[in-house]
């Protein structure tokens, strides 16, 4: 344990999706979500949630289909995006220096091993709010609008993997993130899903299982908000809005999250979260469920629909990734 | 409408059930409900719930089997629980009087058309909290002890009946219970389900369709708590002790209250309750749902399970009711 | 207590205020509030909450100064409205009829002892919603947008009084109105706040005791939300929109009421609240607090400001009340 | 920075009080807030909260006066715990060895400048819930049984310091805490209080200025609970059970936690609290309010009373501190 890079990596960074649908997917997060839009460029357009200490944290691109362009980890500091880009290079996965993005960056981007695109930044440009929307209390970042579900800030990233565990050991190994929940496949040795975290989080990371061929796919992006009422609140929200609810809200067995999860406009799934355990030992093994165990579900919870095993954006084939047009 | 028996009745009161497994069921009541014992005398023991403003509220009585005993309704007045006793006795409902029973009563006992046994009383009896469980604040009735789950008060009662129809035009002409959602069966005419109250609150008295060859079965009480928070945390507290949830923590199409269905040890299906809505509007008229726009189940709120629709207590055949020896 | 019109009133009905600050009021009800408007006509707006089942329920009023208008009592049915109307005639209290405004009314227009404007009708007009805010479960009366504090509907009026206890006889023997609290002052007759309601909630209509030489002046009006979770969400939006909190969110003794003060920018204290106790007895008495008691308030809940017993609307001697142009 | 110890203590561990009423101070951590005795051995009764995942949390030692014993902090790996006590050593804070107390420890036990005593420890022993008390999810450590506030876990610490400022810079430079706010005096350069974290979550050790001649004081401790709406809930609990209440429940300007201030039977301030920001950049500079900004107390939450920032354990003189027998 003790070569492992411990507390390399701080948080979940900025991250961008492609949609077809640019307009409702916009609509989507200010509109419902409560988000706010602070650039447009191109094909572009930058958001950021009111938690959000940086500028900026959600890019949306207009693309010809829904898929996940990219995920990014702030390091804890220069050093640690040194040795990280370093220790991927030197163990077969190179990327490539992308120039900063609207004062966030430069970025090294690489690939997962089912070919995610992730970005690593130490360089960020911390948020000032506008006249308009400064907050009373300094130690917010911007005021309280109180707009629709008005979520928080990204939770939690939940991508497709053929592969899950060849994924989490490679964050394990590469980035020191813990993982705290592991769900293994009858065969009692591949994993069907996987809980990773690089802080006392339940889970800011988490790979499940891919049914199908493709590779690279999102399942979903989870954005927090700050109770269990604020969940149930925003399923009021977005049935109203003829949003569909794809499930929830209920709660997770693993890490105990409460859920509402929806697709937007464009057909990414989007969960609305609030809650999950915090993990403060330091020494805490993952906890293994078995496959018979995992199927018996224990405590309370709605079940999942089938098709919540089986989406994925894209819906349909490979994702590409990245911020390029295509 | 102005020959119709408006504001004859108050509230639900005290009820009874019988159980075959009476220390499990009253464990369930005080344990995890929150509830307390206040008396017991013979096979029947006698609770309350902290919101209860009469002297005791439900009682328990050792059985053989599982089954409503009776359900009652304190009336506005006097002179309200004489003419309503004057009504079903010129219109073929006769019942017979009972003697107060632990300071409530007396009470005059009739069934439905569907059989469940019923009793009307005025007379009642007021908590009166002894020194280890006074309130500070003095409203309150008792204080509040904060165990379990930690119900208010009864909510509402739902029963089975093969003729939802009949019993809901029964307690319009007899009590003038306002309904405030009817189901209509797919022949336009026959009814799936009604939900009726005394009250601005939108359900006491519900009827679903029995499936079944029985009469007079039970299909749940449901007891409240103080914010949907509370139903998630019963959620909790229930699937630790290892009480089998039905269904939820959701939400209701009608009346959209926010639900936990658990079967308490005895085998009757109570509900942990909070919300749903207020009707204030004197003249609102009842929401017919046809069957197909009950099928899709606009909103939010997860699907119940089939043995929704089919258990109900007596598990199988008809209750008898009422509190003798049996 | 056989002889009282019980039943007459159904609930508080539309309201209007008087404003110096129009556009300032309007911001308050519409982005903070999350009311709607719904029509405009010379220097009145008209608005809606969401929970809302009439056209309408608030009229703003451009004025020189804050005061308030009226408040209005939906009857229990035409025969009601003329039975109140003829007590009040032949009791001294002539008032004078009023033309339906925008589907609502006609109205009878009087006032209590301490000369605040009250209205009665019954004929009303339903709100239906536009196809951009329709509700997905057609029981609720409009789509749940979530902006800002998100208030369902008015949930009582507190006037002040010169005199309480003639208010509240007024309003008992007049229109059968319950009284649920009472503070007595130390002579032990004159009182010092009345809380009644027509329904089994627990305050509807206020008075407290005027410490000016004013007449006619309002204390405030209070709109509701769905959780206490929610009062603390108002207070975080408006303390960031700038606008003064002038008490809370803490608790109430009387009523038991979860509570945020604020002023919204023409002047009249609005509160944000949330619960307070039902009353399901028919027969319940008034809590009678002595001096000493009240002043010992049990249980928890933050201190007033001493404003909070002197300040209302107007700010400076009577009110006029009324629609009329001033 | 980089000379900094990062991560070298992962959280708050077991903590022990001495009380003078030591029935009293185990009622209301058992009975109120819901913890369980694992264990008694001589004037020493050791408990836990249904979130610890340790053993235990805390130990009540029945003593003359109520004063803190001693708070302790689990360090990331046993090398850690090394190199912090070499620092101590080294840096002039020698302090000593302790055994392992009821499998946790050993301890370094040492002293911070303001003279409060504290220990280091690695070595633990997680909690094995017994059959009747073993959770239904195998990730949680125990049963949810929901009995009183049913606190979680404890949530932070504040002591009263001299020199608030030299207790911050010891934390800082021997333990690498990250302080996230500080209040100064209005000389510009004292300091009035400090807010510090070995994590994300925004407090775990406070000191506030000490306004009496004293040294070593607890200003109080706090427990977690799972909402706002349990704080509020935990209000009517203890109100109910005769505790006095300080203040709240409100939330503070400082990190935003929601309060409940609370007076144990043996004369300890216990917090009830939820929330709080979290903290995810790694460059996070403290925010700094000067003496006239925070005076202001921008955004909502009640005033505190004068006691609050006098009071402290023991009510009279200097803390001595440690397990002995005094």
């Amino acid at each position: 344990m003790t070569d492992e890079p411990r507390h390399e990596l701080a948080h979940l960074g900025p991250h961008a999706l492609r949609t077809p649908d640019p307009e409702g997917t916009l609509r989507y997060f200010t509109g419902l979500l409560g988000m706010d839009v602070v650039a447009e460029e191109g094909r572009a357009t930058y958001l950021r949630a009111h938690g959000d200490y940086e500028a900026w944290s959600l890019k949306v691109i207009a693309a010809e289909r829904a898929e996940p362009a990219w995920v990014s980890w702030r390091t804890w500091s220069p050093g640690a995006l040194l040795r990280r880009t370093e220790w991927l290079e030197t163990h077969g996965h190179r990327g490539r220096w992308i120039p900063a993005d609207r004062g966030i960056g430069p970025w090294y981007e690489f690939t997962d091993p089912d070919g995610h695109v992730f970005r690593l930044y130490y360089g960020t440009q911390r948020h000032t709010a506008p006249p308009e929307s400064r907050p009373v209390v300094p130690t917010n970042h911007q005021a309280y609008a109180g707009r629709g579900a008005n979520v928080r800030r990204l939770d939690h990233v939940n991508l497709l993997a053929r592969d899950v565990r060849a994924c989490r050991e490679f964050w394990e190994t590469a980035f020191g993130l813990r993982t705290y929940e592991i769900v293994r496949r009858p065969d009692g040795h591949q994993e069907a899903a996987a809980w990773m975290s690089s802080s006392i989080q339940g889970h800011e990371l988490i790979y499940t299982g891919e049914n199908t061929a493709a590779q690279g796919r999102l399942h979903h992006l989870a954005y927090v908000v700050d109770s269990r009422e604020e969940v149930l609140r925003a399923a009021e929200i977005v049935a109203d809005a003829r949003i569909p609810i794809e499930a929830g809200p209920s709660r997770h067995t693993a890490i105990q999250g409460f859920y509402l999860y929806t697709r937007e406009p464009g057909g990414h799934r989007i969960e609305i979260a609030h809650g999950g355990y915090l993990v403060f030992a330091p020494d805490s093994e993952p906890h293994i469920w078995n496959a018979e165990e995992w199927k018996a579900k224990p405590g309370w919870g709605a079940p999942l629909p089938p098709e919540f095993h089986l989406y994925g954006t894209p819906p349909d084939g490979t994702a590409a990734g990245g911020d390029g047009e295509r």
